[in-house]
């Protein structure tokens, strides 16, 4: 990073109006020039989702004051896409998302459209971070988070992302006194417990919501579940090449 | 796999009227038993978008006579979770995704709602294959696809698909007489070159559509694009895990 404050990009996937995304803001200010481009509603759960049947609206909003901002229509991840070659023209600096109200800890990185932002990021070649609050609160208390967000930014204009990955931060439900710094972490194995409620309209339809719960059986205390148990923020790597190359040679050994 | 006909859960994501659908499940009948679930509208670019704020709908559909089929109001991992929870109530014996109408290769697979539904069945330790024709004609001719779904299967019967991964099938859109068979692969490192076209609507507000250049400079002969050039259909195996392993060592050694 040279001398030039970086330009960094922000986004999230709770909406423009979310108290997470303004928590990253004040932060990312004190690091550099920032332009924020969030969804202008709830994006929740997308993942990876582009717009790629219908068209896509941004419109510039005063709600950040003098730092830049402008809603989306699309997903987090049509966010970075405008983002980069439609608002800046160029890659930024450094691409921050969240803070995600709720952790997305282990297999949730897949679901969540905090991490897909930050996926898309490192696809391009930036330097990405999701951040993640174990809280889904609507005014949660993002006061570690911000100490957190601090300290990992910190960590990486000092130091560089390695290249295909970008970092999954997630930040435990307590206070700065109980927090113990930032964990390496791989992402835990553990899984939802899919459950749908089934429920009636008024006209007698039958109708689904998705309901379950995580199932956490990964005893390792090398994971993000671990560590976030622990009083620890975890910084998970995460690569978008999702090519299974232990596998490779076994499926070669198959008669095909 | 026992002496019983398996229990095949098909869906897609380009919905349930697609002609890729219709031959997935024309081959998928000739090996077991098999039940239909997917969206009842196109749900490309859907990525692992799941539906958490909003309801879901499934209604039974005689479209594929007396094969048991349900149209979904959701995205494809929708499809995959109410399938498995609330029709099959068991996790079926083989889960397949497609045929998608247009080509899942190399990073694509993170856009894709056929490829991650198929991840989805990975999550739940469900055999899944998900397929894709390198022609987005809605017409297209799946001739080639059913001899390699069909050969595919084979396999997937005849050995295992290991924990943790699932199968990415990628077919090209040549005849099967130019066809040179099945080829393992990993997934070429090729990304989008994003570009969006900026238009004016009746009122002359801007909007913006996604678009761009699909850039392939990976030069390596074990890709699935290698593969797809030279007349083979490419089998990427891919994992659900995301984790970057090769990279905590790195982020170890940051002072943090």
């Amino acid at each position: 990073m040279n001398s030039k404050k970086p330009l960094i990009l922000v986004t999230n996937d709770d909406g423009i109006f979310s108290k997470g995304i303004r928590s990253l803001v004040e932060v990312a200010f004190t690091f550099g020039e920032v332009v924020v481009i969030a969804p202008e509603k709830p994006q929740s759960g997308m993942g990876h989702a582009i717009t790629i049947n219908n068209i896509l609206r941004m419109n510039s909003s005063d709600i950040f004051g003098e730092i830049k901002a402008y809603t989306c229509s699309g997903t987090p991840v049509d966010c970075v896409k405008l983002g980069i070659y439609e608002l800046l023209k160029r890659k930024p600096d450094l691409l921050l998302s969240g803070i995600n109200h709720g952790e997305n800890t282990s297999t949730n990185v897949l679901y969540s459209g905090t991490m897909s932002a930050a996926v898309e990021g490192a696809m391009e070649n930036i330097p990405s971070i999701g951040f993640s609050l174990a809280d889904f609160n609507s005014d949660a208390d993002f006061s570690l988070s911000k100490l957190v967000v601090k300290q990992t930014i910190e960590a990486v204009l000092k130091n560089k992302i390695p290249q295909g990955i970008c970092l999954n931060v997630n930040v435990p439900k307590i206070s700065i006194e109980e927090y113990n710094g930032l964990k390496i972490c791989r992402a835990a194995h553990a899984f939802w417990e899919d459950r749908f409620d089934k429920r009636q309209d008024q006209f007698g339809n039958t109708y689904f919501w998705l309901t379950g719960q995580f199932n956490h059986q990964d005893k390792g205390e090398d994971t993000d579940l671990f560590a976030m148990q622990h009083g620890f923020a975890s910084i998970v790597p995460i690569q978008f090449d999702m090519t299974a190359y232990h596998a490779i040679g076994e499926l070669n050994s198959w008669e095909i």
